[in-house]
Order: C-alpha cells, then structure tokens, then sequence
C-alpha cells in the first residue's frame, strides 16, 4: 500500500477502504507518511468529501491510535463545536449529577476565536483537570461528575492532524470535524453522548445546512459504535452570555446560576433536560421540571462547589464574584446610537477579546481581559446609554474599539427573531 | 497576505491574483511557507484548476525565481512532454542546425519512467552538458547549436514544486505542468518554441483532450511573453524507436541518420520541418525538402558529431556503433504466438527497462540496459521469431520477461492506423 496511490485516489473523489484510511492514520501518526502527503490527502478530502462510511471508518482508525477509556458504570458527556460566551458546561454538569446521573466531562482548550471549558477553569485557582483514568472514575464515583482536560493518550492522531488542518485550511471539512470530535468522544468512554453542534457567525460553521449534516454524520457515527446519542443544531451568531473571556464568562455562569435570564442559561436548561430524557427514557418536560428544581433549589450551585473543590479548587471566586470584574483597565462603551439590538457579531466580539489576550503575556491578566455585555440582542439601547464595559490590560486603542462598536447593528423595531435551537437529531 | 487564505481561496475553486502567486511562490522558495501548506494548495489547483490567466501569473512567478539567457541573436528550442523512445533531439537539433537556425536546446534528465536527453547524452562519452551561458553562447555562434543541461539557476522554484508534487500525487496537472515547463522554457532564452505534447500509454498525459488543452494552454502563454511558438500533439502509446534504454535509443538514432524507417525519423522530419517553416515563413512542403535534404546527404548527421566533438565528446561510439550492442547478458526473446502487431504499451516496456537499470549500481550498465525491438506495430511476426533482444547486468527473471511480453497484443489482420500526429497548434 503507498500513500501516494491513496492520496490520487482521493484527488479523484473515489472512496477510500478501511484498510487503506487505517494505513494513513498509523503510518502519519509514526511519522512514516510525510506532513506535505498528509496535508495534500487532508485537502483532497475537504474538496471531495468522503463517504458516511468512509468518516467512521476514519474516526475508528484515529480512535485507535490512543488509550479508550472504559468506566463500570454508564456516564454521559456533552460536546459542543465550540462558541463565543458558550459555558454551558458549567452548569450542565453538575445539574445532572444533582440528577443521579455520572457526568465525565473531557473537555478541550480554545480552539480558534472560540472559548475552551478548560481554559475556564483557570479562573477556579488550584483546579487539576489533569488527572489519570483511575482519579476520573474515583472522582465521578463520589461526586457524580468531573470536567478533565482531553488526556494526551486520547486519539493521538487527532492532535497531529488537527496541527496539519490548522496550517493548511483544512479545518471546516465536514468528515474532518466529525471525525476530530467523535475520535475523542468514543475514546473517553462516555455510554451516552449529546452534541451540541453550532452555526452562525461566531462558530466554525457558518450555515444551518452543514451544521445539520455534521449533526446527523457525528450521531451515525456515535450510533454505529453503540452508544445512546443526540445532537442539537443551535444558533451562535451572537455570545450566548454578556461575558466574554474567561473571568466573564464566569461571572455570567454564576449569574445563571442565581437566576440571571440569559440565552446561557436558556440554551443549558434545555441541553441538560435533553440528556437527562435521553438517558432515563423520562419525557422531556418531566427533565426539564427536575433541571429547573435543581437550579432554583441551589443545589446545582452547590454541586458545582463540590466538584472545584474535589478537583482542588479554592472557592475565593464564590465569596467575591465581583472580583471577577477587577482589570487593570475597565472601559465603560455607551452606544453611540439609540435602537433596538439587532445583531451582535460573535466573530467580531470573539476576535477583539482575542486581541485583547494577545497585549499580555500574563497569564492572570489574560483571564480577566474580556467584555460584559450591558444589552443583549432585542434590548433597546438609547443613545449614550451604557452599552458594554471593556476589560483589558493594557489601554485599548481607538481603532479597535471601532472594531468592537462595529459587531453592534440597531432597528427602529424589536423584530429579532433569535430562535436558539434549531433542530435535534436523535 | 497570508498563505492560508490564499490556500482556502483556492479550496473555494476561487482565482488568485497575480500578488497572490507571486507571495506563494517567492515565500516558498525561500522556505518561509511550509511544504505542507504548499502541498495542500497544489493539491487544490489539481483538483480545482487554474485559469489561463492564473498559470500564466504562476509560470511567470517561477521564472522569475532564477535567471533568464538573452542571446543576441534568435534562437529555436523544442520541449517534449516525454516519452518512450523519443530521441528525436538528437536528430532535429543537428538538422535545424544545418539549416541555418542557431538551436538552443535545454533538457532535463529522466522524469518518472520516461527517457531524458541528457542521460543519454553520457552515451557520448566526454560531452559536457552542464556549461554556463557565455559557453553556451559561444556553442551556438560557432556550430550553430547545444544541447545543454537545465542550469539549477532557471526557474528555482520549478524543482523545488515538482519534487513536492512528485510525493503527493499533483502531477497530472495541466496547469502545474504547465507552469512547471514554460517557465524553465521562457527563462531559456529562445525566441521561438516548439513544443511536443505527446499523449498515450507512454505519456503522462493519457487523453487527447488534456495533451490539446495543454498544448493550447503552453502555446497562449509562450505568445503572451511574446515568443513564436507552436504545438503538436503526438500519440505516444507505442516505443517511437526500436530501441529503448540509453543506449539502445542512441543506436536507434545512428540507424535512423542512416536511413532506416520508423516513428523516430518520420516524426523527427515532420517536427524540424515544422520548425524551420516557424522560424523562416517558408512553407512546410518547402521546408520538408530541405530537412530531407540535409538528412540524406549525410550534412546533419556530420553536424551531431561536429557538435558533440565540440562539447567534448570522444566519438568512438560512432566508429563502432555495434559496440551498443554490448551487454552482460543479452536475451532474445521470440514471439509466443504468430499475427500482426497491434500495439506494444510504451509504459509496460519502459517499466520493464527501469527495472533492468535498477537491478545495477553501475552507471555505464545502466546505460547499457534496454531493449531492441525486432518488429514494429503492423509487423507480421511469425509464432517463435525474434520478436526483441533484451540487454541486461543480471540475468532476466522469467516472471519480469512475462511483465514485457505482456506488453504486446496481436490480431489478424493490420489493421491498425497508428497516427503519430493528432493535432497542431499554433
């Protein structure tokens, strides 16, 4: 078998064998096929797509390349494709441990523009997320739930590919994703998996119709292997929370959590009925009764503590959650204009707290650039009245708060129509 | 300007700027864009394709990373796509010659299984190819021609992006190729280029529709540089000689200076006489007079060895051209079946002559390894007569000689129209 007829193969869109994407996997993850080989084959599929068949057998071969997991016991995960403001997981997680069920959350940092779970968790000072297969089970034994760091044994081809995708544009191919994410999400050992695949302006995918098919392909796949899935195509044209960047992002997670109504916490009530119906087989306005007691009673906040402070946590951030909103700059932006909010840009919010992280090299200081929202998408918004503050660490400049001032587009009508799910795939 | 827009503009089948090939090339030589991100946009011009504007822009940007030859005087140069058995070289370079023409002609080595000139130029042994331009010059002025090697300092870029596309299966591309040959053919300094774009089993391009587009293509982009210049599209789907190898293919050479029949003499004629009718205005029927002329009276074949003398050669092989013959093992191979010839796959017989070259170090053995055909397609072959004569290092292996034979097919009747020239381009 030579990479070389593979790679032609695939330049002529026919379909590869299990055999044939099992030796390319291998073979690149041993550094016996070359970066450039790799990087044409990569292209070749992104162009000519591949097969349903052809994904899984892909997603298998990556998975096989790293350590599985394997628990005692059933445990759900949720994925989400990766967005601006998206901390669901926070609250997700420990809601359904308050429910009975074993979350084993394997989460990823930032990939891109978007914001990673693992990331975080650095505003939660002394938490580990790295910790071995034997930890994760005593972990989730005794709490119910743990988020830990995607572990280097998982899917190791994954890493390398990705490197490779992300040099090359190569990253938005429909089987490349699927097999990305699915590589990991059956390797870490999870029985029931729910997915939470996202379009729009501030996420990877741009359109509702590939959103869809990557949503359908990665429940096949998940199907196939045996495991109890479903995926939810959820719009993310604007932040789901009116915090970005890390300590935000927190401080909107815990506002969710005394009730705060945001699409943040809208989007993780429903997810975390959707897995709970999806694992007990109880209806879905039945889960979602349990969700809302469990958030309203405190005890998902509770759960939460328990979980950061199990995993080594201080728990500073819950007596002081104003602390999060300590800066070296803090810039209060009033609109310049009066009208209803439209649109908020994602993308344009996602790269200007990016730039903000990049004038820093501290770490600390990186956590707590971002911005907090005043309005959200529908408010109306006066003129001069105040629209977001601004967190930075270094004196933001004119121009890139033109930057910023330019994700905002206003009506003279409140006719947004921001419908947050979109479809469910079973 | 960044190398992964430029990548993902080509992946979106998008046209690039002229700026835009320009980065890529000029960043690549330099070893400032990765092979991996350059495969991947070779690999989406191969599948996506390029516009005549675009390669016209890319054969210009890879002329541009070396040097270009001016001459004070005008000068003709033929390019063939490659072949089997093609020395027609060695034959129209001496004849043009004779006829007044300065012929400048620069070659390359072997590429894939197809012969290049310059390898069987170490034939004569002596002959120095690799001269600089103020050598080349003075060649030119006082015999009138010079076949001399592609210098390393034309067209830089082109070794470095062929070697890439030779690892990653972009080579049957027409735009990549091209670019790949007319920017080495435009930084050679002739004023007036005939090109040879063969097609078939022996080819690399295997369809008469891509060699015309190809042709077209190479012919529009040497006019808008502002050459004469000119195409034909030959069928190369049988050996053009008896003999294959380097030496073999010499002695076919001496045999066709001397009168004898074949593809290699009718095609050569026909090129130099289209050449010359470029060149001068004459007609082609005026022009095929004067080719045969020069071939006949034994004038071009005086002028081969003037110019190989000239570049050093001793001449010893032309005192003795049987001494081509001389091999350690030599094989005659008679026919398995009797009927008439209907084809002899070119790309079989030369996969055959590769490999008696790679069962030896020794380079002079590998000159001398090669077949000779004793029948030529719309022969008669009489069931056990000669059919060829294989001359090896090692012993042949009964299941390679199966790998030669089957190259040949035979049927009842002659009825075969073996075509050499399908089309001509001007």
């Amino acid at each position: 078998m030579y990479i070389y007829d593979i790679i032609e193969k695939k330049r002529q869109a026919q379909k590869l064998t299990k055999e044939e994407i099992d030796f390319v996997v291998k073979m690149f993850t041993a550094g016996e096929i070359l970066p450039e080989q790799m990087s044409a084959l990569l292209m070749a599929i992104a162009i000519n797509g591949m097969t349903d068949g052809e994904t899984y057998e892909l997603t298998k071969s990556m998975q096989s390349t790293g350590k599985t997991l394997k628990f005692a016991f059933d445990t759900i995960d949720k994925h989400s494709t990766g967005g601006v403001g998206d901390s669901t997981t926070l609250l997700i997680v420990p809601v359904l441990a308050c429910l009975g069920l074993k979350v084993s959350k394997m989460s990823g940092g930032s990939l891109g523009f978007t914001g990673g779970t693992i990331d975080k968790l650095k505003v939660f000072e002394g938490y580990n997320p790295v910790i071995e297969e034997k930890a994760f089970t005593d972990m989730l034994q005794k709490i119910g739930c743990a988020i830990i760091s995607q572990s280097n044994e998982i899917a190791k081809a994954d890493k390398m590919i990705y490197a490779l995708r992300d040099r090359t544009a190569t990253v938005d191919s429909i089987p490349l994703i699927a097999s990305s994410i699915m590589s990991k999400k059956l390797a870490s050992g999870a029985h029931i998996i729910m997915l939470d695949v996202k379009y729009g302006l501030g996420a990877f995918i741009k359109t509702k119709e590939d959103a869809v098919k990557l949503a359908k392909l990665m429940v096949k796949i998940a199907k196939k292997d045996g495991k109890k899935a479903m995926a939810v195509v959820t719009n993310m044209d604007a932040p789901l929370s009116l915090g970005v960047g890390c300590n935000l992002e927190v401080y909107s997670v815990l506002q969710a959590f005394h009730g705060e109504n945001s699409s943040l916490l809208e989007l993780s009530k429903y997810l975390s009925a959707k897995m709970y119906a999806l694992a007990t087989g109880e209806s879905f306005n039945e889960a979602k009764k349990k969700v809302t007691e469990v958030l309203a009673s405190g005890k998902a906040f509770a759960k939460l503590k328990e979980m950061l402070e199990f995993g080594g946590a201080n728990l500073a951030v819950f007596d002081n959650p104003d602390g999060l909103l300590i800066s070296d700059y803090v810039l209060k932006c009033n609109s310049k204009q009066g009208g209803y909010i439209t649109g908020i840009d994602a993308y344009k919010i996602a790269k200007f707290v990016q730039h903000l992280k990049n004038e820093t090299d501290n770490d600390k200081q990186k956590l707590r650039c971002g911005i907090l929202l005043n309005k959200k998408i529908g408010d109306y918004v006066q003129e001069d009245e105040l629209l977001l503050k601004v967190f930075s660490a270094k004196k933001v400049k004119q121009e890139d708060l033109e930057m910023l001032y330019d994700a905002f587009t206003f009506g003279e009508k409140n006719n947004t129509n921001h419908k947050l799910v979109l479809e469910v795939i079973k």
